[in-house]
């Protein structure tokens, strides 16, 4: 049974991998589009390679690249915003929403329909707009299944029993480069230095956050949106190895884990399966030759971006949004060398701070979580040294 | 939401635990019967302990001392074959099925009933007559969940796919004793050290099983009936920690586990959880403060009991319940000094082959199964030393 597939985010990381999983099973996916950012030849290459009907850039001015390097292939395609709407709203079984940061909320938006999956790797329709997005898939009857590895680890290990029963759950962190670091090390470390992922291979803006453990911190914002799980019952556990990705603790004592080797074609290949599961011709995980796994406390005073997160979940409203949108900036002020490390969560904490007396609510719609989004981002560049 | 609940081998080890369970849970769980084997004092206890309306002692010799205990009770008592069978068939919705060895057999047989749950502990219900066994719970539409520890992760790490997407299924062993013994030191080994499990506190029985590997021989064979999986989609992984306790790997590439602290109360709990799981005020999973989990191949050379249960499975027919008779008997002879740790496994292996010519079919009743079951003691017996 032949299932139709659309891929927002096609020739970023998770694109190429979801290119992969679609090759090894020709019979059973069908590209119906993809959707680039501003790379023509890269993405003519990817819709020519997956025999896709409809090609779109979001960038505009490579239309005329685009459509003639597609010439002779018989594939539609397009440039601009309407074009990516055009593309996520086309007819397909599933859409697998990979398009990162908050560009990405437009074109998740638009794959919306009723009956239709996401499989969703779009982190921001969650921690910018999780409660307009949730309410609106719920509304559709849209079913998400996520696509990154922890929130797809916990997906299967909730199988176990019911939302009710859930005491906890858990996400894993590798730790980041910085895990075994002092805090007087990490406050001088460079860009490079926390750029420098042990596990996973990733943009450079996702490596900073692991370092700083605000991708966990993201994540548990996604996993409340995802789950229907409140701050108080979701927690991150540091495990260095990456092969736990999530744990779910019930009511009764029992623990059910997702694991699998750090391998995104493994969760991907998992969000996009039907009634039977995808056969993946990969390496299996193996314990007996990885010998031991070890686990350890998130340490919140070496890594404060973890407790921001939290705050701002339990704080709620558009607090997610507001954290989100700092941390961006300080980011990228910190990649710039414009800012120290631990400067991130001192200005994404001064954001914070300076909203928090507006209890600003849960953004209702994506517009509105892209205006508190650009407002938090403009309250965090004034805190940048030019 | 009341349910009933029939304890079959109250006084034993999972009895005891089970009762613990039942006193956290009152108004979930009401006793109905409690059967003991030979202690007409402790089973009286516990039918008082549990506000059980009706206690049965096999031995028929203790049933004027356990009508004596429970005088003023209101408790119905009775003693006997007979007896324990009332037990088993009065009306509850759980039967907790917890009589060790093939003294078990009738009496969890008389206790399966349409629509009813067994939550089974009763190993040789489905070593010794598997086939017979599920063929009958199927026939009358009996649920069963597994108590034992990896059966019962088993049961939960299965609950993320169908049947058809597991390409392994993995139950874990501490290892036991001998795990980091040389063969030469193991082949002297004493049953006293042969008795020391590292992890579990066992019959003595059992805890040479675990010594020698083959109570996770039988474990696969149990999984096999269980879950209907074959010899090749079932393995053993050594885990001392006992942490992790089954595990599920998937078409996709994808790991499913069930994990839990070594405690009985865990599983029984699960086993007896209606839509809702029980609520257990146990100590919870901390892996931070355990810190690390190491694993390991089993290594059926030193272990050839492990091999030997396999060889039975694969064979099929007759040879698990021949396999489990010529072990029980070896063990007895071992644990009575009269041969040594490697020949366990020898006698095994010989009384395997002495009745695998006649390639016998599955028992196809508990009777078949018996009748098989003390053939091949008779010629297990044959080959220990007066």
């Amino acid at each position: 049974m032949t299932r139709t597939l659309t891929i927002l985010g096609a020739t970023g990381s998770i694109g190429r991998s979801t290119a992969d999983v679609v090759l090894a099973h020709r019979d059973e996916l069908r590209v119906e589009a993809v959707v680039g950012g501003h790379d023509a030849e890269a993405l003519a290459q990817t819709a020519r390679k997956l025999g896709a009907r409809f090609a779109a850039l979001a960038d505009e001015k490579g239309g005329a690249a685009l459509k003639e390097a597609l010439s002779g292939s018989g594939i539609g395609s397009g440039a601009g915003a309407a074009a990516v709407s055009e593309a996520a709203e086309r007819d397909a079984d599933v859409v697998l929403a990979a398009i990162s940061g908050t560009a990405g909320l437009r074109p998740t938006e638009a794959a919306l329909k009723p009956g239709r999956r996401i499989a969703l790797a779009n982190k921001e329709s969650l921690v910018c707009a999780g409660e307009a997005f949730m309410a609106e898939t719920r509304r559709l009857g849209v079913e998400i299944l996520p696509v990154d590895s922890e929130h797809n680890a916990l997906d299967q290990a909730l199988a176990a029993g019911r939302n009710g029963d859930v005491e906890k759950a858990i996400i894993t962190a590798t730790g980041g480069p910085f895990r075994t670091w002092s805090r007087e090390r990490i406050a001088a470390a460079s860009p490079a230095e926390a750029s420098a992922h042990p596990v996973w291979s990733m943009g450079s803006k996702i490596n900073i956050d692991s370092a700083t453990l605000m991708n966990k911190g993201l994540e548990l914002i996604e996993a409340h949106h995802l789950f229907g799980l409140e701050a108080e019952r979701l927690d991150v556990l540091v495990h260095p190895e990456a092969i736990v990705h999530g744990l779910v603790q019930w009511s009764d004592g029992a623990v059910t884990a997702g694991l699998a080797l750090p391998d995104m074609r493994v969760p991907i290949a998992n969000a996009l399966r039907h009634h039977e599961r995808l056969v993946m011709p990969l390496p299996r995980l193996d314990l007996a030759s990885i010998g031991r796994l070890s686990f350890e406390e998130a340490d919140e005073a070496r890594f404060p971006c973890l407790a921001l997160a939290r705050a701002a979940l339990r704080a709620g409203g558009a607090m997610p949004t507001i954290l989100n949108a700092a941390n961006e900036i300080a980011v990228a002020a910190f990649m710039a060398g414009k800012i120290g490390f631990y400067a991130i969560s001192e200005k994404v904490e001064f954001v914070c701070s300076s909203f928090s007396g507006r209890r600003l609510a849960a953004p209702a719609t994506i517009s509105d979580a892209l205006a508190i989004d650009e407002e938090a981002r403009d309250a965090a560049r004034q805190l940048i040294p030019k």
